[in-house]
């Protein structure tokens, strides 16, 4: 019974972090295409979005092997999704899509979070930076999507809340973890707080408090 | 006998190293001149251009020291190369030295490819993620080059196969290593078909698969 | 007597490192300004460019912890930095702060070189490698600075000595070291010259030498 609960919670972890996955290398998808790159840069930028925020938490932590190499699934995955989407998605469906992978986009944002923080701690972190590399994790494939497209990050830029709902829920995460409470209780809570606020954001229109010029 | 034609294959390959990695410098300083770059900047997109995608490949494999520490003259080398260009190269040459490293920067190319993938399965990678360690190997000088200049990269966006040609290289050094071919028939086989397929697509002006929109 | 002049020569040294920090935080909050990103952008901004040049320098000689990660009451003290900045700060300050950074940016310069060609030196780096690494840890907080802002890096552009600076009192730094001067020496020395220099380039209008197109 206890076994079953288990063994679904983890396929549960497991569909969001493929969607999450899923929607982050869309992001990169519509971003490239917007950009009229080439089919080898939409590869590319999708990649590094998907990739890029867990792959720089791995490097900056040394943690090796990278989580693509361990699961080359997920880059045989990715790498599908770009061929299907060049072949069949056109410019009309891009609105679609955008709004389609908020939720994904937000769970998985409070997953990587999470899982960041999580990691991070393992290493021995101290907690104002185990909660840095839960946000890192989580924003900076976009970040570096970005950047590889030549734009200023959206994530500094567009005065919605993004990182600051990673950087709430990886707190809630770290907090329950000095609390000593189970893993999973931490991880729904960091889920549920990151993706609610993010949400709620998007939802209510939130905006971040601007530079008082 | 047999040492000399060895002695004579691994000459070959010092070359066309050299070669490979002026041409990367030398695509660097042009860049960084037309970008109006004073001296610190073309020196730095030169060597970044040059030592950045194997620095990349270095930093994800975990390998230390770079091959820049190891062979430090090869340092010493391009920023020589610098000065002397910033001194005798004037505008109207650019057309000529665009036109002159092609051939030696498609050779590196493939040298680059085989020597990141080769790399890459010595450190027991998956062979999707040692093929992709070899094209980053050769493509992510340029792509840095051109970050750092604030461009989106050519290599992303310019429909002229430049990463396929390392991909499809990659993919037969890591066969033909499968199959357990001699090392340097893998690495001859890999320059070849990069180099092959970059200056015939060059030269009948193939275009990338573009984004059905 | 001795000791009393050793701890304040540290104090002394311990000053410059927090005026240089602050001083870099600053320059990346300036710039997120007039780029009028929100809170989140101006605080990353502020620390990437506080703490960019060591963490590349760690990251490329492979050391761990990260000095930000020993040191996480700087990490702290930058993001009060920040938001103090954006609850009092107008834009008419802007240019009296500018001014008012040069100095301890210099100096900042100038100590955060000799730490790198000192740690470099450590790991047995070769000498020139250890001076670039030193330049590295100065000036590359400011070049992700403005890769981050979409702009040419300035460092490589604006035709005022910065990096070279650096250089010249990397190589003083190294050279001293090799000739076994006393480590303070050395120190001094370097930041005499690197500050020294940069604080001459911006008095008399230094110019770097123009590509001769």
């Amino acid at each position: 019974m206890l076994a079953d609960i288990q063994s679904w919670g983890e396929t549960l972890r497991l569909l969001v972090e493929l969607a999450g996955t899923a929607a982050f290398a869309l992001s990169g998808l519509l971003e490239a295409a917007r950009k009229r790159l080439d089919a080898v840069g939409v590869c590319v930028v999708a990649c590094v979005t998907a990739f890029g925020g867990g792959t720089l938490r791995d490097l900056l932590l040394d943690r090796r092997p990278f989580f693509w190499v361990q699961h080359v699934e997920l880059l045989w995955g990715v790498m599908a999704l770009c061929v299907l989407v060049m072949l069949f998605m056109r410019q009309r469906h891009f609105e679609v899509t955008e709004k389609a992978i908020q939720w994904p986009d937000a769970l998985g944002l409070g997953l990587f979070t999470a899982t960041g923080v999580h990691l991070a701690l393992n290493e021995q972190m101290p907690i104002l930076v185990a909660v840095l590399m839960g946000v890192t994790t989580g924003v900076f494939g976009g970040v570096l999507r970005d950047v590889v497209c030549n734009e200023v990050p959206t994530a500094f830029r567009d005065h919605r809340p993004y990182a600051v709902c990673a950087f709430a829920g990886g707190w809630i995460y770290a907090g329950l973890g000095l609390l000593d409470a189970p893993g999973w209780v931490a991880l729904v809570a960091c889920v549920a707080v990151t993706a609610g606020l993010r949400l709620m954001a998007l939802w209510r229109n939130w905006e971040l408090p601007a530079w008082r010029v």
